[in-house]
């Protein structure tokens, strides 16, 4: 294994945080805030490491293989971390440590989980604002990809990079380039992100607010600058606006790409556009049923208020207009397993991923056909393509891991006392780098009363669930570490 | 299809009810209980209904294909129950019809659950409790594994009802012939159920309770005569009896058959019972430490409640000697995955089968492998033979759809207004064929409070959990139904 390639990448990842704190010492500056000097201490740390590490392995043979590449994509979630959450403890925002490594790896991984509540959130200064709603902005779309949009040399073993990084089964390549895909997306990205902000500006919301919102939006993140989420914002323009935005983040930024071309056909024919499309009217009926019919709610904003939780729990963006978990019994059934569904494959959102529910769905109908004829040859079909049974078989194994995880992750948070749901809601939402979760930690609600271990272990799943699960798990696989 | 072939078979399996209702006419009879009237009057009718679908179809083609075998294997349970459920209403013992339906395919599918509460189970006349326990006694070996030791004509065809009624992937033929084997087992089990039922009787029990907890015990069914279920009796003794039949119950009988022939090294070395074991040891393990450093528990005692649950919770049996739902967090977590386990393959327990979820363990760890190895041939062994990557898909789909209907199952009952809690519990009861789930649906508790429309749905969720799923499912399935 060549160790010094992975110092080699990780010492100029780190010079790009650094150059996100700069920007976040400037907004704190520009705010007349004295957090500033603590982004610049943490920055200045960054560039140190940061350099030495480039520097000292600087004349390595550039060449990443597919295990350097997953050990690299590994670690740099957590070192990012390790960093990121300095400003907090400095600031004083965060005292504790181990609570700014909690809520700068539910930044950079877009879970949005807090341990802050309302009133803390409302009290924070504009530069950690800031410097929360970019981490997640980073972690949306990827620390790697952008790094391979940035450097050439990173080409090398690129590949493998961007496979380990983006999620779902399908990575689309735009271009024949790894770079120039990373470009492509980093692009429509950052486009999405600016129309947001202005759109959001013109619906009445602070332009500070605007840009945030419009960060953690589109990484699916959820963190706010308003301690009540976007509740605070009694606009129907705001939630609509919203809505939009986190459904074309939960969304393949491939189609994206096509549907600015005007390759309208590629993404009405994409069969996971259509399910995502189809959950989401079939979740907000349902819902705005039950709240018209049980809860004697008003239609209109029964709609809205079902399409906004629906689609911010299926992206697992985490923003919240209502608490769900006042609504008791069916809605909180759903909730919770939106939780699960995810967005499309190649977008921000986390979660299992609708193409691997939708994949896995077919594959059981056809395994009940194959009860029927053992001996006839029926393949699951995507995209009008017959799926390889490999592919169905890995998607049958994440999921099961998945579910493992979930299972055992309940367990270890049950240890310290809480309920079934409160440790089910818990797990669900960092695993499934939603934010919010059911139970006690719903969205009124905050992380903040946890025992540490149980912040670190929740910590260890939003990891987990950023890089789907196998990226980590192959590092504690005995064979992986064979030569 | 041969529809003949499916009343010919149908109307001997009535008669064989019949049977069962006279003997518990006469145990009514013998307690001197008005009662016996209805049982006779039910018997009756059994054999006339019975008598006339034979007769009518008696000169039909004696050839049951494939597509027959799931019919009748799917009907036999219903119409057992719709007669079955008669003598409860007739009696006044369970005077509604959905409730006396929900308990009597409560019996036969060997789940336990209840809608009686305790003072009304206390105060059940001896001819109804005896009833109540022998439909789990049925149930347990299966209706159609008993009519295949009896009747040679269903030797016809017979291989594809075994398969379709014994629970498990695996399907050990202990003779060369399936009606040879079917007797073996049922000797087994009634063999089992004396030994049981006299080693009760010396701990004190009264002879007609040792002879129906004998019955249910060995079914895995878990129908109490006491309201208290086994905590009625505080005897340590009688405690472990219960718990090592449990236990036997939950074991493959082909392994106690060979046991039994003294051939102990294939029990020993038989993977499944391996785990079986390693389960049972950690589970209680685990529990049994909380018990006592966290409950300050006094240890022995703790020891054998915590063997006690996992048993019982495992084999899916559903007795109890403590209501864990009381003990809160960690441990009613545990009790909730217990009820996903299952016994042994080929045992009389529900659940997803111990085998299953090995499987499926191990086929996650090669996936895992084949990540790094994406080339290497991989195989998953069992019991030092390579497993057919066909099994293994035909088992995660398997497990895949057990959790998708129970999903979906709790998304129906949670509509009527239940918690999370309730709502998992009671469709994980029910489905896995335990009898008490979580929430509002504990070992204290019962299901009497359901809507009707929600007893149904539990009801078929047993059948659904009993049949395994597959042999219900395919029915649905429009490709069943072509010619």
């Amino acid at each position: 294994m060549n160790k010094n390639i992975i110092f080699f990448i990780l010492g100029r990842l780190l010079i790009i945080e650094g150059a996100f704190l700069l920007i976040s010492a400037g907004v704190s500056a520009f705010y007349g805030e004295q957090d500033y000097i603590y982004f610049l201490e943490v920055a200045l740390l960054n560039f140190i490491v940061g350099s030495v590490s480039w520097f000292a392995v600087r004349n390595t043979e550039k060449s990443l293989g597919k295990k350097e590449g997953y050990i690299v994509v590994s670690l740099v979630w957590v070192i990012f971390s390790i960093f990121g959450a300095l400003p907090f403890v400095l600031s004083g925002a965060i005292p504790s440590y181990t609570d700014a490594f909690f809520e700068t790896m539910s930044g950079f991984t877009t879970t949005g989980s807090s341990i802050l509540n309302a009133n803390q959130i409302d009290n924070l200064h504009y530069g950690i604002h800031f410097w929360r709603s970019i981490t997640q902005w980073i972690g949306g779309m990827g620390i790697i990809v952008m790094a391979l949009a940035i450097f050439p040399l990173l080409g090398i073993g690129g590949q493998s990079l961007f496979v380990a990084e983006v999620p779902g089964p399908t990575k689309d390549k735009l271009h024949p380039t790894i770079k120039q895909t990373a470009k492509s997306l980093w692009g429509i990205y950052i486009l999405f992100t600016v129309v947001e902000a202005i759109l959001l500006f013109f619906g009445g919301m602070e332009p500070f607010d605007a840009v945030c919102h419009s960060f953690t939006t589109m990484a699916t993140g959820g963190f706010s600058t308003k301690g009540a989420s976007i509740a605070y914002y009694d606009s129907s323009y705001i939630h609509y606006v919203i809505i939009i935005f986190m459904f074309l983040a939960g969304l393949n930024f491939t189609l994206s790409f096509y549907a600015l071309k005007f390759k309208w056909k590629k993404v009405i024919k994409n069969e996971e556009f259509k399910y995502y499309f189809l959950f989401t009217v079939v979740f907000t009926a349902l819902i705005t049923l039950f709240l018209v019919f049980l809860h004697d709610k008003e239609p209109i904003k029964s709609i809205r208020d079902s399409l906004f939780q629906v689609v911010s729990l299926m992206t697992t963006t985490g923003f919240a207009t209502v608490d769900y978990t006042l609504w008791k019994g069916f809605i909180v059934v759903i909730a919770f397993i939106l939780m699960f569904l995810g967005g499309s494959a190649g977008s921000t959102a986390g979660g299992i991923k609708i193409i691997r529910v939708v994949l896995v769905l077919k594959n059981i109908y056809f395994e009940l056909k194959r009860t029927i004829h053992p001996h006839a040859v029926i393949p699951v079909r995507y995209n009008k393509h017959s799926v390889d049974q490999k592919i169905i078989n890995n998607i049958t194994a994440f999921i099961t891991i998945y579910i493992i995880t979930f299972v055992i992750g309940t367990i270890f948070i049950s240890i310290f006392g809480y309920n079934l749901d409160t440790a089910m809601g818990a797990v669900a939402a960092t695993l499934g780098n939603i934010g919010p979760g059911i139970g006690e930690v719903g969205p009124s609600s905050n992380f903040g009363f946890f025992p540490d271990i149980a912040k670190w272990f929740l910590s260890f799943l939003m990891l987990l669930g950023r890089l789907e699960l196998f990226t980590i798990l192959v590092l504690f696989s005995k064979s992986f570490w064979k030569i």
